[in-house]
Order: structure tokens, then C-alpha cells, then sequence
């Protein structure tokens, strides 16, 4: 089993010279940050990642967390870990310095989060959902809140959760039924289960901060009578040492198909007469504040995937290079070769590499657009990078995901039959990445968003804007020359053509047949994953070129054009298909009776 | 989770209407078969998947079988079942009548093996090696050796092993060591360790006969020089009781992603003294008659495939009836309904369902032309029938299981978070499915044999047939009303265009630039899969549209025709982009340097 290195390269790459690294940091807000310092952050970061967390991925995975008497044990390593993790300072990466964060850029954190994921996705998920109960608190606390859970939060000492789901309110979290009763001194008592609760108990840290969809008493029905609590598992004091045990438990954990090492909770509040809790900014907007952070969320689930997808990549590459099977093709009587050298090999190898690629550069060029949005003084700036961003994040999250589903089991093809063999490590990949593309919203939730707040509501005027600036590229490919190139303009033209098309047809549907809409909307999202990726892909292959030009011998360049060439040969084809399915293909899905499934 | 119901509808309408159960019943050899006695037989093997073999295929799962100083234990269950199964015959179906089998068709046969696939495939793998035993020692071996192993492999009474893979020999068999010494007695002693051997220990009978590949002292080098042997794990008298322990062992087995319950064993042979095996046909022509049953093997496999995106659709369907989510799209403020009702839930489920279909009905076609192939009086037809089935073998071997990955995949998705918990039963059809595309060849391995042995070598005049054959239901196409038959008639014309386009390209280049050639070969299978199975669906909906016509009411031929759209629209878009990868996607397959991965 290989352990994770890494890929320095690219991400530099792709940061600085797609995602404009250099403009970033130049962002008001960003002063104490420099291409230097991101260099140096990303070097630590790999070490942590290499060193420490990769160790413990198969380790973690076989051995699950466990559950006893309404308390979580993590796998063997994972505390120490854990605490090295927050001690380094890792957690508080692109947290606001006012609660003791560093406040990087999201471009860097990003960088930074692809390589836990991909070292240790179960591990990861823990600080992952604390960033997210950090940015609730952030979003909608109130300062008194702020002051007495974000520091601790921050710095790691405690970690966050995040519970929505009930058993009847999954990917609908209207039909939220746990209950929150006042309790007269500002405080309410909690009442309810939640479950699918990612590190909802754990013994990495003295206490744990859960944040919690309840309903008030006379709440309006449906989305609009949900509100958000802060339950500590400790009551904090108000010198902020830890008071009574919470009545907020685990009680049982989740047996998966992946993440073993990530324990997935049922919660009980209130069995023991109420879990005190503490309202999040005001009465039913918990849904609203959930929706600020979901974008983010949302794009973290999606960086899952090209972690995924990068350390199945890895694991595949190590073994092709290492198995010794059959002769080379054409080659009668000569010598064993590495299986590297059998086609159907190399062609699942750069599969998974130029997807991989593919979906790091455009993940990172919407983290920078992120920060643009968030940063730039220019209000027409900000506001064209937050739509960019908007269109683009469901995207990240939806292809990236799918995408790694179908790159690892990519992965454990090039292993034959030691791929099936859980101690190979590549089967664990698949197993892990099939969550990725369910929570957070299902790709079918991605994709609706996609098409509906964000196309049709505004009349599709940012995935237009988008496709003239993919257009824009076509005389910068004309002026290349090669047969790369020639393969890259054609095949991406082609891609935006039918993009356009897709595009056009679901605007213009969505009004007169939702349902027609929604039958491609997947499919669709797929096309835009995979022509945005071929979009960054020619861009990469661009600048390539262009040192290459300049005399830069770093064979890194050349090997970014055949994989760009690769992606628009063998992913860039599918483009025109999907278009003619979104197109025509929702009397087929809509059609059969239910009563004949 | 759901138990597993057999299709029978569907089965009963593919054999008879698509592969010509009619015609293949007065075949001379069939003389005792039936449509009445083929509907009887599906009808009891309905049964018995569903009341047996389904519910302990989880249980068994999760429970899995267990090794303990050298001997396997299968999971609750197993044994019975199988006592079961033997005693009623099933053992013997498609056995030669000379030694207690049944004989029937290939086609019925194969209609019965889908569904223990479908409802237990870790316990069907028992059988089916065994059924590969039998029909290696028919193949080749000595009428004593037949006498003294077949009729207790026919009856279940023994089951059967095949022995191929050393840690240093998998696809590449060639590089098989194990030796067989001859003791100048007729026997022979068998030193070796075989790996990943299915079966190759367990508690359920009281005899095991292993095939083994081996080497004979001076062999020649490579695949020309390796035996095959019989090894039983109990010596047989003369009487046919059992004597002595033979020196076969069960060392280990795998810890796996999928098919827990079935034991896959590393073997020791001879590591006490040497294990007593004999020479089953002539010296060095092991590996020869090996591949004169993996035709039969392979298509086996591929009926995996089909039977795991059944049990996955059968489990997706249960899964959306059951599961109240959201309301239904355009409905604001309306019911709570089942997710059934969601565009993208119907999508999956019928892209689960109309590959499931196509894969089936493509499969039971060539099934019937193994028949044929077999007892056909005419020479020509005959030959022209094993022409067919040679090509399309390795077609419903690779297509069938990537689809069947693919089509468990979208039945997790249909879950949601329920699709990640292992108690849902969605997840382990993932798992199972995995190791379909890798044993018996991967799909290289498929895919190779494909563009070389069953085109190449013959200038691909079997392919051509077979378009030519596609292209003649054009007509009949054409002469159909309605949207759906415009539908399918265009995506199927534009498929089986893009399919000669890049069948001409591989049989051109083949002698040319055989690597471009097998970059290309995986593609190239899964053109030739859908293209292939969107004939099939465009027969079934010219036969279901037929029996509307007469006045049919059975809405299985409106659901039918709905599904041969759905295809049409969803997979059949695909053959163009596949046949471009083909075309012109090699140089970006093979360009990179080793180095650079």
C-alpha cells in the first residue's frame, strides 16, 4: 500500500497560475499573506498530511470507531493525532483571527484540506464539521455565544457537529420534528433525535459543540419554523471550565460502507429531561443560517472528490509501477513488464489523472473567486465572482463527487484482483468516496440547484457569461501549434456548443415543464463539470505551452498538455451525448407508470 | 431491505420472444424440452431464489465464512441451502445426461443461473465453479476419471474448483509454477500455492475436486507447457468411498470487499509430502482446454453482471416506493410523497432498469446461439452461431459486470444516506458487483480478446454481420408510429454508424499499431455492449408494439417500449463520443512518459 505524497506540483501549479495565487493575496483583508508563506503552509501541511494522517487511514478504516455505553472510542492513532492536528494550529487555518484563526485565504485552505481528505478522509470530516459549526456561530451568534464556544473551537480543544437529518427529514429538512421548549432564563431545553451525526460522540476532545435544527413551540409549519441551538455535550461555565454532563448522547453509531473510521451518530436530546440548548441568532431562521454555510459545505464535500480521486490515483500509479504481469504488447518473448506498460492500464491511469486534474483546477479557481467575492473593494467585482461561484459550487460538489465514485473503482480495475483484496488499500477508496456524492445534498439536490436559483431564477445570465468566457479561449488555442492542440480547440468547442445548447434548452423548459427540467438536471450538471474541466485543462495546457515556449525544461509542463489532450479526447466526447440525453431524454425518464417500476 | 422476486415476465418475454425458446427446444438433443416444461423449471427456480438463497444473502454477508486451522466454515445457512439445491436437482441442469445432468438448453440454464446470482450470488459461485469442474473433466478427462468424479459433481454431492492464479500468475497464466512430479504409478504429486481460488474449502460437502494447473517436469517454458490435474481433497477408493486426506489445504482466505460468504482461499498443495493428483487429458495442453470452457466461464460471469443490476434495481424500486421525502416538483404545499415521484429518482431507477434489460436480453440471444452453435444439423448455421457468440461473449462478460458496478451505484444513490448503511442491503450489491469486471479477465482481458482474436483475426467479418444485421431493422423501425419509435429509431441508426466507424478504425489499425489498437479495446467493448443491447430493446419494442397492436393489454409491452426509449435516449447517446475516444484517443493514452505518472 503506497502512503499519500502530496502533489506539490500541481496544486502550486494550478494556484498560481490558474487560480491567480498572486492576486489573492493581494486581496484587502490578506495582508499578512504571500505566495511565500502560502509555499511554506502547503510544505508543512504535506508533511502532516504524508506523515502522520496517511499512516492511519487503512488502520482507522479496518479498525471503525466504537460505540459503548453512549461514548464513541476512535480508531488506534487518531487522538494523538488529533491533538497534534489542533496543537500545530492546523484547525484554525481559514478561522477568523478575532477567535484566534490565521485567516487564510480559501485558495490556501483549500490546497491545504485537499491533502487531509486525501490522506485521511475519516479523520478529516471531524475538523471539516467544526469549520462549519464555527461559521454558524460566526454567521448568527451572539456575541455572549461567540465569546464562550469559538475560541476553544478554534483552536481545536473542542470540535463542532452539525444535526439536521432525522430519520423522516433527510434531503426535506422541512419535516425537521425535534422539539426546542423556552425555559424562561434565555436557555431552552432540546427534544429529539437526530441522526446520520458525523463525530456526533468521539474521544478525541473534552467536549463537544453541537449544533441543532429544532423546532420552537407554535413554529410555523415546513422550512420556515426551524430554528438553530448551540448544545455543548458539557455545559461550559461561565469561567469557561466544563459544568454537568449535557443530556445530549450518542446513542448508537452508524455501520457503513465506508468512513469506518468516522463514527456517524444517532443523538438523542432530551431523553433525560431535556439537553440544554441556546438560540442561534433568531427565532426560525435556522434553515437561513444553515444556507449561508452550505455553500461552503457544500464545496469542502466536493474537494472530498478530488482528494479521493488523487490518493486512488496514487495507490493505482504505485501498483502499476510495482506489478510485474504479462509481456509487453507487441513484444512476443520479450521480458515481464510492470503493468504500467499495458494500455488499457495507462488509459484508466490517465482516466483518473486527468479528471483528478481537471476537477483540482476548477475547484480552486472557484475558491479563489470565493475570496474575490468576499475581498475585492470593487462591488461589481465581488458581486460577478460570488455568481461565478454560485453557478459553480453545486458543480464542484456534484462532478468532483461522482467523479471520484467512478475514479476509484477506476482504481481498484488497475489492481485486478488484488483490488478486491481489502489490505491492497484500494478498495477503501471506493468505499469512501461513495458517501461523497449523498451527503451534503445529493448530486440531485446539486443539480436542482444548479438548474433552478441558480440558472433559470436568473435567466441563465451567469452560465452565459461563463460560456462567452470559455469561447474567448479558442483563438488562444488556434494559435498553438501541434496536434495536441488541434485535438484540445476542437474537442472543447465542440464541448461548449453543446453546453450552450444544454444550457439554453433547460432556461428556456424550466418555466413551461419543470419536471422535463429536473429529468436532465444531473446530466446536466455532469456537462458542466466535464466542460468547465476540459475549460481549465485548456487553460493549463495554455500556460504549459507557454513555458515550454520560454524555454522552462520541467518535463511537469509537457506532461500537462498530453493530460489535457487526454481529458479533451476521452471526456470532452461525452458532451454532445449528454446534451442529446438532457435534450430528448426526459419522456423515457418520466414516462412509465409508477405502478410498472 | 427487499427479498429478491424473480423477473419472470421479463425472462419468459426474452426467451421467447427475442432468443426463440421455440426454435431452440427442437433442437436435436432437446428432444425432451419444452416451453411448458422451461416455464415450469423458471417457475420452481423462482421459488427457490426467493425462499432460500435471498434471505441469507445478507446475513451471510455480514456474517461471511470463516477459516480455522485450515478448514472453511460457510455462514448460517449455506450448508442447508446447498444440501437443499443439490437434492432438488439444480446441481445437474445443464449437465450432460450421461452422468445424472438434466441437459437442458444453455438458454434455460441460463435464465435459472441468473436468478441464484440474483438472490445469493456468494452462494451461486459454488455451483458455478463446479459446473467449470464438471465441464473440464468432461472436456478432457479419462473415462475413469469421469466415472470416478462426475456423477457426485452432477449430483452436488462433491462440488468442483478451478485452480489457475499464483501470486505471480494472474492474467498472465504463462507464468505459472506449481509442479507435478509423476510417481511411475499413472499419478502424479502436486507442489504449489494457488491464490484467489473460490470454494476451494468449506463445510457443505464432504468432498472438494480441484482442477489445478501445473507444470510437468521439462515443460516448456510459457503457456504451451502447463497440465491441468485433478485433486480431490479426499482420495476416492475404487468403491467410491473416501480414503485419506490429500495434501490440498486451505491456508487462508481473503478479507474482500464484496462476497463475504464465499470463501476465496489461498491452497498449499503438497506441503506435506505432495498432494495426489492426475493428469487430466494430455501433458501441456492444460491451459488449452481451460479456455475451451472459458467461453462458457466468461459468460457466466457476465450473468452476474445482469443478475446484480437486477437484485440493485429490485432494491432501488422497494427502496422509492417505500421512502416519503418532499413534495412532489410543481406541487407547492401538496403531500409528502414517495421519492418515486422525483425526476432524478426516475432517471436513475430507469437507467438501472433499461441496462438491466438490454444487458439481459443481449445475453439470453447468445445464449441461444450457444445452442444453436452446439446442435444446429446445418454446419453453416452452426458455425455462423458460435461466430456469434464468440464475438458477443466477451461483451456480455465485460459490459455486463462495469454496467452491473455502475448500475449498483446509481441503486445506492437512489437511497440516499440509507444507501451508505450497510442494514439497507444496497451497498453490498456495490460491493459484489466489484469483482464481476476483474475475475474470470478483466475487462482488458474481455476487451482484448475481442478486437483481436474475435475481430482482427478474421478481418472482422463477424462484427460486419452483425451490423448488417442491426441495420436490417431499420425498416421496421420506420414503419412504426409515434414519437418513441422516432426515438429509438435515430439513436439506433446514429449508434450502430458509430459503431462501424469504429469497428472499421480497430480492424484497420490492429495490424498497423497494435497498442493504438488496445487503447481503444475497453471503449470499443462498451460501444459494441450498447449498441448491441439498444438492438435488443429495439427488438423487444418492435415485438411489444406488435402485441399492442393485436390487442394485447399486458402493460408490460408499454412499459417495454417506454424502456427501449429510455435507452435509446440515455445510452445510446453515448456511441458517438465513445467511438471518438476510440478513434482518436489513443495518442493521449500512450503519450506520457512512465516517469511522469
Amino acid at each position: 500500500m503506497s502512503q499519500y505524497n502530496a502533489p506539490l506540483r500541481d496544486m502550486h501549479f494550478v494556484m498560481k497560475e490558474l487560480a491567480g495565487l498572486e492576486q489573492v493575496v493581494q486581496l484587502p483583508g490578506y495582508e499578512e499573506v504571500d505566495t511565500d508563506l502560502s509555499d511554506a503552509i502547503l510544505e508543512e501541511a504535506s508533511k502532516f498530511a504524508g506523515n502522520v494522517l496517511s499512516p492511519i487511514n487503512f488502520s482507522g478504516d479496518q479498525e471503525g470507531s466504537k460505540w459503548h455505553n453512549k461514548a464513541v472510542t476512535v480508531p488506534a492513532g487518531f487522538k494523538e493525532a488529533y491533538t497534534q492536528f489542533a496543537e500545530n494550529g492546523w484547525t484554525a487555518l481559514a478561522c477568523s483571527p478575532e477567535f484566534g484563526g490565521q485567516g487564510l485565504p480559501k485558495l490556501i485552505s483549500t490546497a491545504v484540506n485537499e491533502m487531509w481528505k486525501s490522506a485521511n478522509m475519516a479523520f478529516s470530516l471531524c475538523p471539516m464539521l467544526t469549520t462549519g459549526a464555527i461559521e454558524a456561530l460566526m454567521t448568527a451568534g451572539s456575541d455572549a455565544l461567540k465569546q464562550k464556544f469559538l475560541p476553544k473551537m478554534v483552536s481545536g480543544e473542542w470540535t463542532g457537529t452539525m444535526n439536521l437529518t432525522e430519520p423522516s427529514a433527510g434531503s426535506d429538512l422541512a419535516a425537521v420534528r425535534t422539539r426546542a421548549e423556552p425555559q424562561g432564563d434565555g436557555s431552552y431545553k432540546i427534544f429529539g433525535q437526530k441522526i446520520f451525526i458525523t463525530y456526533g460522540d468521539h474521544n478525541m476532545t473534552e467536549n463537544i459543540v453541537h449544533l441543532v435544527l429544532a423546532r420552537l413551540p407554535n413554529a410555523p409549519e415546513g422550512v420556515k419554523g426551524i430554528s438553530l441551538f448551540v448544545v455543548p455535550k458539557f455545559m461550559v461555565k461561565d469561567d469557561g471550565s466544563l459544568g454537568e454532563r449535557n443530556d445530549a448522547y450518542c446513542v448508537s453509531i452508524e455501520h457503513k460502507l465506508g468512513i469506518h473510521a468516522s463514527p456517524t451518530a444517532v443523538m438523542a436530546f432530551g431523553d433525560h429531561g431535556g439537553a440544554v440548548g441556546y438560540l442561534v441568532g433568531e427565532e426560525n431562521r435556522g434553515l437561513e443560517y444553515m444556507f449561508i454555510m452550505m455553500n461552503a459545505a457544500r464545496f469542502a464535500v466536493g474537494m472530498e472528490g478530488v482528494a479521493l480521486a488523487e490518493r486512488a490515483y496514487q495507490q493505482a500509479v504505485w501498483y502499476a509501477k510495482d506489478r510485474i504481469q504479462g509481456t509487453e504488447l507487441g513484444v512476443r518473448g520479450g521480458p515481464k513488464v510492470s503493468i504500467l506498460k499495458h494500455p488499457d492500464v495507462r488509459r484508466l491511469l490517465m482516466s483518473m489523472r486527468s479528471q483528478t486534474e481537471a476537477a483540482r483546477a476548477l475547484a480552486y479557481v472557484v475558491a479563489a473567486a470565493m475570496d474575490a467575492a468576499k475581498h475585492h473593494p470593487d462591488e461589481a467585482v465581488r458581486a460577478a465572482n460570488q455568481a461565478f461561484a454560485d453557478l459553480m459550487i453545486p458543480v464542484v460538489k456534484g462532478h468532483s463527487t461522482e467523479m471520484s465514485i467512478e475514479v476509484a473503482s477506476e482504481g481498484v480495475q488497475v489492481h485486478g484482483g488484488m483490488g478486491f483484496i481489502e489490505e491492497t488499500g484500494a478498495a477503501q477508496h471506493l468505499r469512501d468516496a461513495r458517501i461523497t456524492a449523498i451527503y451534503e445534498g445529493t448530486t440531485a439536490i446539486q443539480a436542482n440547484d444548479l438548474i433552478g436559483r441558480k440558472m433559470a431564477r436568473e435567466g441563465g445570465a451567469t452560465i452565459k457569461a461563463v460560456i462567452a468566457e470559455m469561447r474567448k479561449l479558442d483563438a488562444k488555442l488556434a494559435a498553438q501549434n501541434g496536434a495536441d492542440f488541434v485535438a484540445i480547440r476542437k474537442r472543447f468547442a465542440a464541448g461548449v456548443d453543446a453546453l450552450e445548447q444544454a444550457a439554453n434548452w433547460i432556461v428556456a423548459i424550466f418555466k413551461d415543464d419543470i419536471k422535463a427540467a429536473h429529468a436532465g438536471s444531473v446530466p446536466f450538471l455532469r456537462l458542466l463539470g466535464i466542460v468547465a474541466g476540459g475549460w481549465q485543462m485548456a487553460r493549463a495546457a495554455l500556460v504549459a505551452q507557454e513555458k515550454i515556449a520560454g524555454g522552462d525544461s520541467d518535463p511537469f509542463y509537457a506532461a500537462k498538455i498530453v493530460t489535457a489532450r487526454f481529458f479533451a479526447d476521452h471526456q470532452l466526447t461525452k458532451a454532445q451525448g449528454l446534451t442529446d440525453s438532457i435534450v430528448d431524454g426526459a419522456t423515457g425518464t418520466l414516462a412509465l407508470a409508477e405502478e410498472l417500476f
